[in-house]
């Protein structure tokens, strides 16, 4: 038996032992869906997920949502109406983000391969480029040149320190993300000498992280060397973006990141910044902290077969929608998700199973050797912490299968 | 420096340097396919490569297309008029083969989580099943008899034994797939004594293995287990699908795998076969070893930057289409594929590069320190072995990126 990743706090069963997603029974979600599988995204789960960040920072820290941790249309509408801007990488998502209701002055772009014609869509929409590089600046400025429109203009940093213990580091060392900070200040000149309408920095330095201390240590960091810049330039940044780093629980033995810590530490981080910082403006750009636990995705037991004396129950799902579950997508060693019998939630476990998708390969496993309450053909499996990175970081083409069915409830 | 897998062998340049593909440019096809990346498919290596495992093979044995590897369709289209059948792994994958000009009594359907309503449609269309488990034998029986049509089923039989250095391995032990060869013989009986159309086996131990040696070895233990499954059934199988198992040379050290070996011993098995299956048709079901090589992934460098001294090429393409080639499927160490910068085709290297993807994430590298001629701006870098497993195996969606163009020349 193989240990999986902790149930996500706020999930019940109704008196059947029915998981309830949004108050709603699990069984019925998947009727009125129409088809297994589907993501089952909780509007409550996240509204509470932005006030509890809220209670915990600073009141004057912005919350930026990166929505490439989950772009499903009325999700990021919901979000939209309650974050304080959004974070795009491509031209694709900004076209969504432009349809969510959120202002696009409050849009920002980031990411290293920016093409020009997103550029140019950025600039035309008043969004602010996070620029990656020294060639993408000038690309930037020549095309607002061109269109005859100030462009916003932020920079990203490429920081000589990462986030420790993060699941992804962003800084520290070479990296195709940002530019070096030693030559941030003089490309800041730049983009002022040459009129564009400075947003300050955007200093990103790893994601995936649940120990407090490193990302409060990460913030001062980043504060700390956003003063410096600011020294350099001789000007203020207008705004600061901290970048994430937030991480969720996946797997056993995880625990979910002090928030409250993390505010705390970020208020005397900020009472005692830099004067030179005084009149800047500090946001946190958050994805997977914000949607991962608010998501479920449900996938339907249609064989339970023995191998070998090992017991596999095979689902209508797999890593054509859970890529990161079946352990494939920047992990090394595979773990199990946070996984559950749906219809027979909190049950205690009598038997030890593999779950494995519909794929014909070995590596649609999501969940390898987990201790589960007995299920059988018709049952619904629940993966947890779904609602980030699944349905399109996920291949949904692979083996004809397409893309799962998403609702928020 | 870290080397990179061998460009495959029949690519070459044209005066100007400019890589050929079907003998048309590179430059050329990106311009007529209006947008990068795009995936180019070439139909005479297509060809070429369906002609060599004819001349390598014994001439009584056919060849299946695993449509999963590539289902693009003008390519689905060009295969399905060379090969004797065609291999889907899901509904969809069965809806594309029905209109991929292949007769449907050769196509079987393979996958452990088939649906009822995927087996109904197997089923009205006269396409083979190749049954994963009793359980499925049973609802196929069942669907048939409440259809009316006498079902053609094949059992998927796990055998006992691997394919030894193959890249995944289907067989050996406890596995989702088929039914343990010492339960075959009874359900082959009950699905005779219920008046099916049995096909015979499916047997596959693996695929992506380069030793021939292991390859031959395989297959003579799958004719022999198939002609010890036959003397305990009484009755012998139509057809033994012998499963794939060829590879392509991806990574440094990886040389192409001497079909003609495995020819010769194919052979000489069957040559030597117990006479129960003296009636037997054989069968090689092939994906990857007939289109990986004849496809190429060309994306367009967005930026050239340098972040503490290391030099990183951005392009707009990256794991969303290439997930494999990024290291982050199916192997745990990441390794570089073959690339070449195609307007400098065979030009010596002059620097060491990393060729990343335009993914706001650092999972996004399509090629880690390698030596590669200049590379600039609006140049096209290509990579290889890209037929198989690239398009549809990747997650497309993925910061709104959306697919690649495809097409075949």
């Amino acid at each position: 038996m193989k240990p999986h990743g902790p149930i996500p706090p706020g999930f019940a069963a109704d008196a059947d032992g029915m998981l309830l997603i949004g108050d709603q029974r699990a069984d019925e979600l998947a009727d009125a869906a129409g088809d297994t599988p589907l993501f089952v995204y909780d509007s409550k789960m996240l509204t509470a997920r932005v006030a509890a960040w809220r209670a915990a920072m600073p009141h004057d820290v912005q919350l930026h949502y990166a929505m490439k941790a989950n772009p499903y249309g009325p999700l990021l509408g919901h979000m939209a109406m309650m974050v304080d801007g959004l974070d795009v990488a491509s031209g694709g998502e900004l076209r969504a983000a432009r349809t969510s209701g959120m202002a696009t002055g409050h849009i920002s772009f980031a990411g290293p391969g920016k093409r020009d014609r997103e550029i140019e869509a950025a600039i035309k929409a008043g969004a602010t480029l996070n620029l990656e590089s020294a060639g993408e600046a000038q690309r930037a400025l020549a095309i607002g040149a061109r269109l005859g429109i100030v462009p916003q203009l932020a920079v990203r940093v490429n920081p000589d320190f990462d986030l420790k213990g993060s699941g992804m580091k962003m800084g520290g060392g070479a990296k195709p993300f940002g530019v070096d900070s030693g030559e941030v200040p003089a490309l800041v000149r730049r983009l002022l000498d040459a009129g564009a309408d400075w947003q300050g920095f955007h200093i990103f330095a790893g994601s995936q992280a649940l120990d407090a201390a490193a990302i409060a240590e990460t913030q001062a960091q980043t504060v700390a060397l956003a003063g410096r810049l600011a020294h350099e330039i001789g000007t203020a940044p207008p705004l600061v973006n901290l970048g994430g780093g937030l991480g969720v629980p996946y797997f056993p033995g995880d625990s979910a990141v002090d928030v409250a810590a993390v505010g705390r530490a970020l208020g005397e981080t900020l009472a005692a910044r830099d004067p030179a910082l005084a009149d800047s403006r500090f946001a946190m750009e958050l994805g997977r902290w914000l949607v991962a636990e608010a998501g479920v995705y449900l996938t339907r037991i249609v064989d339970r077969k023995t191998s070998h004396g090992e017991t596999f129950l095979v689902t209508d799902g797999g890593l054509h929608h859970q890529l990161a579950a079946s352990g494939n997508f920047g992990t090394v060693i595979r773990r199990n998700y946070p996984i559950a019998v749906a219809n027979r939630f909190g049950a205690d476990p009598v038997e030890t199973v593999s779950v494995v998708g519909c794929l014909c390969t070995p590596l649609d496993r999501l969940g390898d050797q987990v201790a589960l309450p007995r299920a059988d053909v018709g049952d619904l499996v629940a993966i947890f912490q779904a609602g980030a990175y699944g349905a399109t970081a996920s291949p949904s083409a692979f083996l004809g299968q397409g893309p799962a069915q998403e609702m928020l409830v």
